[in-house]
């Protein structure tokens, strides 16, 4: 049984430790893995968009603990999610919003329990007093039904503008990464013969990988994920363009060969 | 069981992975977790505070292995310490402090004993060569005495100030989080009311949490390991103080509701 | 059985926790151990070095993945490579030429068998697709002879320069660590009585560990791997001596104690 984790704690205090600890204390059996820490402080959004990237690519059964709460200790509610192949536990402020526009949800249970929390619970650290023994009780066969009472989860709105034809799209960035490139809410169906206008710039192509370009040029081309994205070969496109999360991206499609 | 690691090494190097290989080299069967390895550069007090905080939400029989040592490779020795709960192994400069204030010592000794170290000890990576063997081998059953000579350990002064009544308290900064939150040395047995002065600023009440003020106010409140903290919501406080370790605070009490 | 990864992916987007995701589904026994995911954005050399610095140290049969990959998608090829003790995954782009520098290998394969793939290959993102997945499978008792074709790989250069006896050495600084150390390719085979030339600064003597000079005094030693190192007791020898990979590095020889 595999705990996924994915926060804002960063790596450097203890907070993921601490959570890691109350995990195992509880459920000595279970395999933790890390997502993401990094997520930048309080962006919900952007723990979401984390999240959809990766949580697919999972074991069935997997449970994931998603901790970016700008809210904790107020009155937003914590919820767990089933869906067929997983459980999700986070904040009710959105962070699931990418996950549930493409997955069926069996059930969604407010998390209220206290007899799986830890004793004492703070008003500001819910990962370690909440989310943690919570998610540890879960693996070790609790239902999510026992955690609180049930209620009726809307769908989100669709979460990307999907690419299907010829004409012109109107995106933006929606994620920035590690390697500087910037991640846009334009999702393509196929392989593309277009153009895409950023900044001023016109790239005339949308290529299949970085090195079809020359080293420092800069290379559109649909990700991993099936989103447009804009590079650079070698380089960090978030500082050569300055750019942000918002700034708008267009892409002209002349042709697109559907998968 | 598990080997709970604690270092300033970062995760950048190799030095966190290769001690985690000498470890299972000498017992697969080992659980090891990661506290934090982005300890400030020989910065032992911050080292210690962080277990502080995340040690007694381990499991029981947990191994801490804690390698901030600005004096490897000199006289200095390293220590392994055993409690009712927890073994703890560092170097003894103070790392263990904050720990040792709060729980009896069944056994302390110094870690001497070659046969549980690599065959080749180099002089400056004892992370390697002398605490990753010597907590493996912890973990396969060798009983600490057999590390090195038995020693009276001290039980150091009080790390913090306890508020317990009415009055002016005067503390200061201890850790820095990664959110910039300001954690101090003040520790509040309850609910408080009263006021927070920091750098010219004057915060009229102490918070349950961060929500409880408007987005990007400054709040005062009793964090989650019972210490006065000072940040902002959804902000920086370390940016917007421009504060340090060590700056000074000081918690007028009216009133405290002792739990 | 372990899978240790080595990458440039970071650790804050989720390219990382997916691999992880996509190793455990096809084996949900492994361990999975990191080395580092902060290598330079496609620095093959510093990968090299790092993984040259560590893998000595991991169990037999552990399986090394290796991803820093500029070329990803192109017609680069990946390769699989067995030596007595481990196993290697790579781009074929001399990210292992540090490690084969000084092992034998048994058996080296292109990595070209699509059933050990993901069933969706992406052209950018084969951590996840390609590296991720045929290391799980080795990790269940795949012999790399089902990977691809075998090939007669070269022995790379000698990666360092050997310090055997009296006489001036020139090297040059080729990694540079967490706290600012100056790792250079100069690798002593013992005690060395000489003085280190570096960038206008001589430095009189080698000494055994940082300790052996004053707090914020240059210190050059014999590192934890036999190299040659600049460094600052308790400072940041990058930050004072301004310094890059690449800077020569002078060492005088009078003496050496040959090991």
């Amino acid at each position: 049984m595999i705990i996924a984790l994915l926060t804002d704690f960063g790596n450097r205090d203890w907070f993921v430790g601490t959570m890691k600890g109350v995990i195992l204390r509880i459920n000595p059996n279970v395999e933790i893995v890390d997502i993401s820490h990094d997520i930048s402080p309080q962006n919900v959004h952007e723990a979401g968009f984390v999240l959809w990237n990766a949580y697919k690519y999972f074991p069935p059964k997997t449970i994931f603990v998603c901790v970016v709460d700008p809210g904790v200790g107020s009155e937003r509610k914590i919820i767990a999610v089933e869906t067929r192949e997983y459980i999700f536990i986070a904040p009710d402020n959105g962070l699931l919003d990418f996950v549930l526009s493409e997955v069926g949800v069996l059930k969604a249970v407010y998390v209220e329990n206290k007899n799986y929390f830890l004793e004492k619970v703070s008003s500001t650290f819910h990962g370690r007093d909440i989310f943690a023994p919570v998610s540890a009780y879960i693996s070790r066969g609790v239902d999510i039904s026992e955690l609180g009472s049930e209620f009726n989860i809307k769908k989100p709105e669709k979460m990307f503008i999907e690419i299907q034809g010829e004409g012109s799209y109107k995106g933006k960035v929606i994620y920035i990464d590690r390697f500087g490139n910037l991640i846009t809410n334009l999702r393509a169906s196929g392989e593309i013969n277009g153009e895409v206008k950023f900044k001023g710039t016109t790239i005339s192509k949308i290529s299949r990988t970085y090195s079809d370009v020359g080293i420092s040029e800069v290379v559109a081309l649909v990700d991993s994920s099936g989103l447009i994205e804009i590079g650079i070969r070698n380089g960090n496109a978030r500082e050569f363009f300055k750019a942000s999360y918002g700034d708008e991206v267009l892409v002209r499609v002349k042709k697109i060969n559907i998968r």
